[in-house]
């Protein structure tokens, strides 16, 4: 590689796409929704794809609908992927995960400008379906490519309105033919916002992400005995929504208890028959653990159950529980993560280190190759919601130690 | 009055005419919905009336359309009354407010075919809309007839689908010219089932009511601030729902603490935007206190108050709070009390002196004559459902007993 000064991001451009891509699919007011395998998800595969081939990219669909621009190296050898997705929540931003692709489509169209080749090639990924908001689990599409799931299950899986993955992913044209299960991949690399407020509040421009939490997600029921509220003395209940009040306030102790990383939310309750003199016969809520200990989360969530059971005795509420999601704790690559800090420092950035609160690709990715983060503040701690912000700034930042870190990953000698 | 002895209900004829109400409005699979100025209400009121006319009765309907039959005394003198209502909720069973009415018409029916007319005038009293299910408020009836609320308001007021009273009494045929608002009543009786399951679990056959216990309804809403279950740290959250969960706890904490006849409920909670992983924005719930003590009843409504902004304080979560009713505890007259349990005893039942936990038309009356009530056993404490319940045996006795405190009271000297 010449020794010349090092290619700079052209925050402009890079605005200017996330804006461009913002109008696919915007709502009236802010924010967008582009649902994955929707039409709007196609016109906006349509864009990237053409921004892709404006660059010389060879651009691929594979058989779960993840697209890919293959930039050459010097070698012909694996390359190093950057990548997120452009699917979003019906209610999204137009940040999260458009960021990672178009600045990673920046990284590309800035080096290929500056007349720089790395020594190793350059994939450009846009996985399918990470959000999970319309067809489930959540990031499908880079789950299949790594083989985590087989092909013909995340094409049957169904929408709210019966439709499947296939039938979708064939009507809007984005059922490729490249293979999925085994990539070769060198390396993986994702540019996100921090979707949490973090950053923001410590006054620091980059998170290097050491891995990402493990998550529990449970859904417990509680049956008790629907009865009139003034006739019934307080020693002859059994109030399902006071076992469910009674957990939730345990959830919150327990995370405090543990303190570390131990996050514990009940976001979702539901009594019946919900009427203010009515003692509730059932309540139906969700607890949602992390933790990026999995020793801890295992044991936050065995304290949580004994408390549940305990107070539902009590009460003499039934309680049934079901496993709605359980992942295991990530944890990326060390050698890459420290090289991600290390671009940070080189590049004059305030930073922490810190896990990722919110699932990604790149945790699936990290089942086949080394792989890593970058976050960017979120303002406010917003995500998923149409007033997601990252200050121009912070969006720059983060490209250009995108573009540092893949250009020293891409022209390693090791 | 002659030392005849004293007439006896016949059960099986007092049974027949539940079953035969209960048929009006009936529901498949069991239960009744008589909704107030329903058509099905309309069948059921024809069906009252039609029964008082074979009395002999002389049928008065009021401005709000309570149905009114006399039964003239020896004496031509304030009348001593009894009644309920026949409206029910939308899936209610046979003996709410039923039992009250046709126990009352077997009362008047009995004394009639044992030839015994008491010195005081019998009335029985049919009270509109009792349940508040469809038209606020309940107890409307009763409520207007004693003066507590002006007719054209209580006329004005409208059902979810827009339809007024007014409208819907002229279409039943049952907005009737007598009076309202000043009646000249002697003393009031109410039979009713207890709604509550005290008197089947102490074993009792006859509940002594002594008054109706004060409610206060208040509708809590925390808004805090909704945010991603897996980005925000512990100590950055203002989660709605965490509060809601505390409140419900503290009043449960706080009834057992206050003891003697202190309710809470938390009965109704609603959460925004109800997520598994996403921080509750805002939580909508509901408390409803009790208790026969008004000091203690508004110590609670404090005490409440006061941890309920503590707790949103210490979370940052902001607090409002709207009063949706608030009702004194009623205490009925001493004498009159005392004159239903001492028949009790002459009757060999076995009773307890209780409050009562629902509201009820006695509570109304109470405001212009002597009042009381007499309670029989709920099965399982059911009521406001298809399952409610009571045993022939506890029905005939409770009619017995009201039969007899009738008579002495439209026979008394004093």
């Amino acid at each position: 590689m010449s020794q010349t000064a090092t290619p700079q991001i052209k925050g402009a451009r890079l605005l200017a796409s996330l804006q461009a891509l913002g109008q696919i699919g915007a709502l009236p007011g802010g924010g967008v929704n582009r649902l994955a395998f929707s039409d709007a998800d196609r016109l906006g595969r349509d864009w990237a794809v053409a921004r892709m081939r404006e660059l010389g990219l060879r651009v691929e669909v594979d058989a779960i609908g993840n697209i890919f621009g293959h930039s050459p190296g010097v070698q012909d050898v694996a390359p190093v992927m950057m990548g997120s997705h452009i699917d979003t929540v019906r209610t999204g931003g137009l940040y999260d995960g458009n960021y990672g692709v178009l600045a990673a489509l920046e990284v590309v169209r800035t080096l290929r400008e500056a007349g720089v080749t790395p020594q190793r090639p350059l994939t450009l990924a846009i996985f399918s379906n990470e959000e999970g908001a319309r067809f489930q689990p959540d990031m499908m599409g880079s789950l299949v490519y790594v083989g985590g799931m087989p092909l013909h299950e995340a094409l049957a899986a169904r929408d709210a309105e019966g439709l499947t993955v296939a039938a979708e992913l064939q009507r809007i044209g984005y059922q490729g033919t490249a293979p999925v299960g085994a990539p070769r991949v060198d390396s993986y690399l994702e540019l996100h916002i921090e979707q949490g407020p973090v950053l923001e509040r410590q006054g620091l421009q980059i998170g290097v992400v050491e891995g990402v939490q493990g998550i529990s997600w449970t859904e417990f029921t509680m049956q008790g005995q629907s009865n009139h509220a003034g006739t019934t003395p307080m020693d002859m209940r059994h109030d399902a929504a006071l076992v469910a009040a009674q957990v939730a306030v345990h959830a919150r102790e327990l995370a405090q208890r543990m303190g570390g990383r131990q996050l514990a939310t009940v976001g979702a309750l539901q009594l019946s028959p919900n009427l203010v003199n009515v003692i509730a016969q059932k309540a139906v809520f969700t607890v949602d653990l992390r933790n990026t200990d999995g020793a801890a989360l295992a044991l936050a969530e065995a304290e949580l159950m004994a408390y549940a059971a305990r107070a539902a005795e009590a009460e003499g509420v039934q309680l049934t529980a079901r496993a709605l999601a359980r992942f295991e704790p990530v944890v990326f690559d060390a050698a890459l993560v420290d090289l991600v800090q290390s671009q940070a420092q080189a590049l004059g950035c305030t930073h922490m280190r810190m896990p990722s609160g919110a699932g990604h690709d790149a945790q699936m990715l990290a089942r086949v190759c080394p792989s890593a983060m970058i976050f960017v503040p979120s303002v406010g701690g917003l995500s998923h919601n149409v007033r997601e912000h990252t200050e121009a700034e912070d969006l720059l930042r983060g490209a250009q130690l995108l573009l540092q870190v893949v250009l020293a990953l891409a022209n390693r000698t090791s």
